[in-house]
């Protein structure tokens, strides 16, 4: 792994230029350079280095094309962002200084069929928008949604191979048929969608020839402007499920239990287990008057903590989806599988949480459990297990935030909140689950962090384990840190096998390795971006210029 | 779509200094010229224009870097196969005049994860083989056959974009961690593989950064030599079903019956529907008495064939995979959803082939079937649900052959079989696949042809139809008419909408278009293949020294 040199700045000379250029194409409302509004664009949940030069706000692919032509004629390079709701791993800073190209205006939903299950959608689409068109045309399909915010972009997080929670959780996998400007300007239709009028471009991920969908995520080849994504039919029957690990030694044979299941296909959907600090982060605020402003909340304090609030070293959740007799089976198998191995496992449906909801005392007296506390951890994971997306996670990049979160308005970027993602791979076994959290923790306390760890059995075979630095920007030294305290997770993930499947912007150079991959890589770059417009240094530190 | 020039003949001398090259490093063994053999391996189940010039077997991965290095040096193009068994699409015949690079000898099985479910082999393992690897070792996993012969290649299979029957029927959707010998010599891992000892290399398909396996499958980027394929665990149980359509007419009311069973997921796997003149063409040869020596076998002289028979228009089959309350479950709703549209389903698993075998008199005379024909229609079909490779379809190659398929050895290269394959993709709807099956039907037996058709419900939103052009090559003309009708429906076929899958050596310029599709796949080969070294005009004509 090298650090290659900083690309030059741009020219000012240069830049004006192309923003005189960019000006005439798109107005003043839609290119501009206020200095606070390029200081908030450049700003992240950590440290980064690159500069947003002037924001641009294209309304259509042709725009784009200008764009992005004006860029290459003048040598300034473009950052595309679709919301920039990147939280954790770079939101809309650049990794290298460039013109924000915001595709957030680009919102329409240009093609739906409820019986071939997909919506063909614009980068500025947001979760919350695809929700309310589903529920607005009366479809009974279901979205996938990830724990981010209802307002991020679902082409965004795709092409960040980002990952749900329902049987259509592996974004990458359930989306084709992409619409790409290229650096050069030009149209890409990939798949079946080169054929003029071909009527299975939203329905196969192949096409015929050489298949460059992957080319266009987590990378700078080109910019992504439409794109169909694969729903599901509402299932006859949905159950969730919560079970608890006593013990952090209780991870490894819960994964053990679970990955037949999902081998088999009992289980047809990505898991989420987290750990005692994600659990307690989730659900409130750093405890600074119990631990005297300390900081990390250290292991001790973290079980009498957990203890109080009746929180497992592990909880996990998962959806059981298909037919009611399917589901019932399911549901056998899985409590067969997980007895003795969880604390206990609950299963909750539509029906129990309606109940719930209309009798939250009488069931709190018989339950001894606080149900709105209870409905309040529980709704947002239940919604996201029926793809329906929630805003509650944010506010848990305000953890260590002395303030707390706002009421409204929660903006991770401008309010100081250190969140920065760690998220190695590892294959679906208990031995690597325990490797990883092991190590994970002992390097995150070492560093002054709580280490807040997510599993998630993402498909039959692998694992990724999110690992959460978070911090307050606003306290002295803590992004220097945090940073650092990355760098060392890496590397020692990537050390014993566990690369990550996801970068922040400041870290691109944990892929500018010299090898084979990296060097094809930065040849089809030269091919077809000669100029090096497009996002500079993405997942490509070897750029052809440097 | 324009024909573009042929590129020009490879100079003599330049072979013969290559040839010495390779000589020298493979031996005469494994680095030949032998006339008859060339003309051998430049024979395909149609006309083809490339020739073999030469002959190279590498045993290793280094050895095919030395055979790349060398074809680079004197600009002599090298065609790779795996075991070349591209039967209907080409064989071993080059697309131009090239060295056949032949990866056959190429056969390990490098890794295996019973757990995890994959193995991780060399181009010239065959489906034969690894069905042998997971008996040998008592694995309780299942591999995905194609109806191909059990000598094929998998690896060739996947990178032609091969389908199945089972669960993990959509072969590059469960394939990963490619090891590919660059047109350049060097040696790429994709995915995860890219970082030293990643323990997911075998396990998930994006890595991180661009994901380039798609780059490699239906193109010239890249020599695959090393593959890990995902493996399902045997279901506890398992029933395949059969069902019959009187009616042409029938098909389309049950692919709209199906389609929202595979949505939900209660079919789980490609499911094949065959017609009539497919059926009869699989369970005998050409009625060359019956119809005096006439062809093509006309609809009526089909429609008495087939009642005499008893076989419907269409004929579908498919499995039921699971745990035994998901296959009640998977049984009842398939039933319920097919009540009506087919003439009659029928289940059949272990158990009842078993009494079927044991009792094939008493049952002939109760159900009055002649259970020895019954159990050889039934034995493939149902062995392919199960993974386990059959060599029956093979024989169906010999259809228009007066004298029909030797004992054994069967070679449909050698023996003058006429195969040519068309298979458009459409939308999985009965709408669709009754206007492509129609157009099929009448554009074929216009040329002479039975119209031998199957619908392969090969994803949730998508069929495969595959037409067959069966004629016998020494018959004078044949070879023009088929290349005149395949031709003719192709064009059809695109003009509505349908492109094909998967592309015939002789018909690669179907995807020559000026598209900027073909130009960012010329731009990218000319970046990796600077020589245009690798199977001039596979998938691409459009190549960079044309």
């Amino acid at each position: 792994m090298t650090v290659t040199a900083r690309a030059p700045a741009v020219a000012p000379s240069a830049l004006d230029s192309a923003f005189g250029g960019w000006l005439r194409l798109l107005g003043p409302e839609r290119a501009h350079r206020d200095a606070r509004a390029l200081r908030a664009a450049s700003r992240a949940t950590f440290a980064t280095s690159g500069t947003v030069l002037a924001i641009l706000e294209p309304a259509s692919r042709e725009e784009v094309q200008g764009c992005v032509k004006i860029a290459n004629q003048y040598g300034v390079p473009l950052y595309p962002v679709s919301t920039g709701k990147n939280w954790g791993y770079g939101s809309r800073a650049p990794v290298r200084d460039a013109a924000l190209l915001y595709l957030g205006r680009m919102n329409r939903i240009v093609g739906f069929d409820e019986d071939l299950g997909y919506v063909t959608i614009e980068p500025g689409v947001t979760q919350r928008q695809l929700l309310e068109f589903l529920r607005e045309h009366g479809s009974r399909l279901w979205m996938d949604a990830t724990g981010a915010s209802p307002e991020c972009s679902i082409i965004g997080n795709t092409m960040e191979r980002g990952f749900g929670h329902t049987p259509m959780g592996d974004h990458c996998g359930t989306a084709c048929g992409l619409e790409v400007v290229l650096p050069t300007g030009e149209l890409l239709q990939t798949g079946f969608g080169r054929f003029e009028g071909a009527h299975t471009a939203a329905l196969g991920r192949w096409g015929v020839g050489p298949s460059l969908d992957g080319l266009f995520s987590q990378s700078n080849l080109g910019i992504v402007t439409r794109m169909s994504v694969w729903l599901m039919p509402a299932p006859e029957a949905f159950e969730a499920f919560f079970f608890t690990c006593a013990t952090a030694e209780g991870l490894a044979p819960v994964i053990e239990a679970i990955r037949p299941l999902r081998m088999e296909g009992t289980l047809r959907s990505v898991m989420h287990i987290g750990n005692d600090y994600k659990v307690v982060a989730a659900s409130g605020r750093y405890p600074w008057e119990e631990v005297e402003g300390r900081t990390p909340l250290g292991r001790e304090e973290m079980t009498r903590l957990r203890s109080a609030l009746g929180v497992g070293a592990w909880s996990g959740s998962g959806g059981l989806y298909g037919t009611p007799a399917h589901v019932k089976e399911a549901k056998r198998r899985l409590r067969h599988a997980l007895a003795g191995k969880v604390d206990r496992i609950q299963f909750v449906n539509d029906r129990t949480l309606g109940i719930l909801r209309r009798f939250p005392k009488a069931i709190g007296r018989l339950m001894r459990i606080d149900v709105a506390k209870t409905l309040a951890v529980l709704d947002p994971v239940y919604s996201l297990l029926k793809g329906v997306p929630t805003a509650s996670p944010l506010a848990s990049a305000y953890w260590r935030k002395k303030g707390g979160p706002p009421a409204m308005d929660l903006d991770p970027d401008r309010d100081g909140c250190g969140l920065l993602w760690c998220s190695p791979v590892l294959p679906n076994t208990g031995a690597a689950a325990a490797e990883v959290t092991t190590l994970a923790s002992r390097v995150l306390l070492e560093h002054g962090f709580e280490p807040q760890m997510s599993i998630s059995v993402a498909t039959e075979r692998m694992l990724v384990c999110v690992i959460t630095i978070s911090y307050d920007r606003d306290v002295a030294g803590e992004d220097e840190r945090a940073s650092a305290c990355y760098r060392r997770l890496v590397q020692d993930l990537l050390g014993r096998g566990y690369p990550p499947y996801r970068l922040p912007v400041s870290s691109m150079d944990t892929v500018s390795d010299r090898s084979t991959f990296a060097d094809t890589v930065a040849a089809i770059k030269a091919a077809l971006d000669p100029g090096n417009i497009i996002a500079p240094g993405r997942y490509s530190s070897a750029t052809p210029r440097d």
